[in-house]
């Protein structure tokens, strides 16, 4: 028998990343992009009041750069609920003046590298719950990337034993760790949902900080041999207030 | 003389994913929108007619994230019908409001790495036949990705002899039949048909049930050391009733 | 001095590979469609008088799966009767409801790891004259795939001695012999010309014997550990009665 | 404890590459074309009073080749100013008549590869911060390419000692030096924030310096060895009069 | 110090390789084409009396296959001479009908590999300013693909002495002297520049020697184990009557 990690997982994710299609936008009439503007606001509340009700989150931000202009990342308890709010995007006036720029299917995971012996049902762990089912921050900058473990000759991730690959994951924890307080971050599993093997959202106060801790972990092995790394997002909030001011023309 | 797997060979098969073109979509008037979705519905009526005279089989399905919106997989007796019906799908109305996403041709295939000695005609075996011209289910939930076997320096699948495939196919076949009964999982060559060498296409009524099996499986070495993929696809299914629903605006 | 292949070479080949613009397509009237396939069957006929004349030859095809709707391949004396044929075929009402979506120049090409040695001029030999101007068949399918022989550390073909590719490639030689009958293989140089370094075209009656050939081929160390692919085209034949309801909408 | 390298870091950088949608713009009436030019003009007169104000700086520079038709680099002191400037400018005329060709989102960096040991702050050091926080020079011509550190296999750069990285970055230094008075060069760090992980901006009022050194830097060890290179831009300077030339048709 | 190899450098090159949108050129009337033509062979006049009077050179010929439909190839003494003909390109009417294929910027570059020692100054020596400053003949066929010297593990050029690589290019320019009088070669350095280091430009009067010499050499160590190639482009001469030929519509 191999020696494959268990995950626990959580809610189903859905990063949305679109860039604005700004020429049209401009030539529909003030009025017109009001009452769009409206409907998609009732669209986000629809998504903050899942929020407030904790059967679901999400996190709405700009993305800097020509990558994309805005990525709204939705969590919810089944894959069925993401299509359907991807669905209804898709069918909102808003989404006529947007063009799609990348997206990403996974689900909220936790791995066993760092767990230690239990009987305990974890997924009745109030402590495992708040990680698997998150309420997610509202913190000033965003930062998102997906990942792979490199299985390349030598440098083969799922080759080695789970003693190594612990001890690794261990080392890479500790690095984490001392960004407590600074960064928030949330690890989600896409093998089986989408082209990379794992999805990595930050959230920070200081847009800095997303450099400081990828830059220092990448000198540790577990990312230095086996990491592969698809492209970097990275944006700033938009609350309801700067929603209007990034849309108004 | 080389040791080449033999394969045995039934349906050929097509997945086809589109993305919906919602802002043209939304531009015609409910009328003309309920005509397009009458003929579209004639023909998803003939692919279940097919479907249950045992002639072909179809699977129809949204697609999660902005790869696709839909996938429709068609198997059919010969290469010709597949054409046919993809030239029909793209003269249907509901084309027009469609954006190719991606595709892929393969015929179901099952190897001989697993099979026993027998002088039997495998093709006259009704439990062969049900492999070979499957019946597809309805489950809720598809998982579609094309994959290769690597030939990359020291890991050459093709260079291995035919007893390490076998037991490596073995020990890969041992997993999957672990998830029988959660998963179905319908294998597709594509050698001279398309750009990879294999289709997997998996239901389930669990969508989490994609991910702990093709995870558990990196960890084998028949995945692990051999295994290169290319895009992932996951998605609910779509019934008369959810179509109606999917194609509302 | 290297052991540099010699080769023999014939007449020039496009493979154009197009996709139809069916929303355009259907947009004009039925007397417009008549018109515009007309003028293209004037262009068929034209590659057809040139295949009966023996001043060159040509093969239509639809393509199955997303990649393409058909390929027409064609075989010229010189490159600038290509150009020249291409050209026209871009100035065809046709042409605009058609999307270009792969194409190959190449040369159909002999080499000299087979041949036995002769003070015979080859190009004199009405065997090899057969082969280098080939009269395209028209089988009920067609395979076309683009290749490389890989330099990649260990597996570098061009830094193997004559003796070890006459070897390997007589290996080779031997499996596609075994298919004799069933497939018709034209293989065009395409070094300096295109991107690859040679396209293979299959002719069959029966598509499985693609299929079939391709993954025997793929456990010969010639394949295993020197082969790069391209993309794979599949289709089946269009002749002047298929033209007609492929392009009836 | 791993030997991450630790980098002091300046203003936050956009490089934002447009082409041109010339058949569009010649479209319009001359006196629409001059209205939008004024308007772009106040964008760029903005851009130039925070440059001298030193709040920021900026380089406006034409791309030759079709890669794009010109480069805006920006330079704040926070992500956030960056997103609204590359906000503000969608939302101006001009950018209707501009395709989004690439952009890169980094952050002015020094590492410490180079520093000596010393007790100060180095943000209170006046030569640091003339670093950090660079007014763009006026130089004739501009090149921009983004990088990142190989890891692969034997050539994995994370995993050399501090004391081996310091030594290649010192020879590789030396070049560079040799350059001074010719070049001027801006080293900005992009892990978290786009896909390479820096990216060097040169100046030079002779476009022949750019190939020069980095051809002499390609045979050196941390080049040779460690460097993956995306694309080169290089342009020459568009001061305001032409500015004018250039957007004249 | 590292033994870099030193270059002479001529003109500067630019590659505008353009598809022609024939449908829309199809729209417009006659008398619309006749002007916008006229209007573009007065741009190529400008090139032809720059090549008259020696102050660069140009090359005008068609790209067979759907890559691009012509290519313009022009040298010119500075990087700003080139962007302005690139610019003056764009805003003539033509280029309305034509969607950007791919370019190259780079210089006419000689290496010190094949040098012997010398003190005279090079850029006074005849033969050097010929190679430096070439006049392109008016051959029947191009060939232009870009290339880089490989650095991947074992397989490093820049890792290679300044003996060993000297060794190695002699060995390949004793290949090319071979097709003396066949082909004329242009080297291009684009370090710097573009995305690959070099391009090479062949002409010649027979086109099937494009094939004979790059193949040859592929077998040669600095090819086989050295050369990473881009895309290869191919076609034939447009003189004014075969340009007024392929605009006929």
């Amino acid at each position: 028998m191999n020696e494959a990690a268990i995950t626990l997982d959580g809610w189903y994710a859905l990063h949305d990343l679109r860039t604005m299609d700004w020429t049209s936008w401009k030539m529909i009439s003030k009025e017109e992009r009001q009452t769009i503007i409206e409907e998609f606001h009732q669209y986000l509340d629809k998504l903050q009041h899942a929020h407030d009700e904790n059967n679901g989150s999400h996190a709405f931000y700009t993305v800097v750069g020509q990558k994309a202009d805005f990525m709204l990342m939705i969590l919810r308890p089944t894959m069925d609920e993401l299509q359907e709010l991807e669905t209804e995007f898709n069918k909102l006036a808003i989404a006529d003046f947007t063009i799609p720029a990348y997206s990403y299917v996974s689900v909220v995971e936790l791995s066993n590298y760092l767990a230690g012996e239990s009987d305990e049902d974890p997924y009745q762990n109030p402590y495992v719950r708040g990680r698997l089912y998150p309420e997610l921050p509202r913190s000033q900058y965003i930062c998102f990337y997906p990942m792979d473990k490199k299985r390349d000759g030598e440098d083969n991730w799922y080759l080695l034993n789970m003693e190594k690959r612990k001890k690794l994951m261990y080392d890479h924890g500790m690095i984490g760790r001392s960004y407590a307080g600074k960064i928030r971050q949330i690890i989600t599993g896409s093998v089986g949902f989408d082209d990379y093997e794992w999805g990595v959202t930050l959230f920070s106060d200081d847009v800095l900080q997303f450099k400081k801790i990828i830059y220092e972990m990448r000198f540790d092995e577990v990312s230095a041999r086996y990491a592969e790394f698809g492209s970097f997002f990275v944006g700033t909030r938009l609350d309801n207030e700067k929603v209007a001011k990034f849309l108004e023309v």
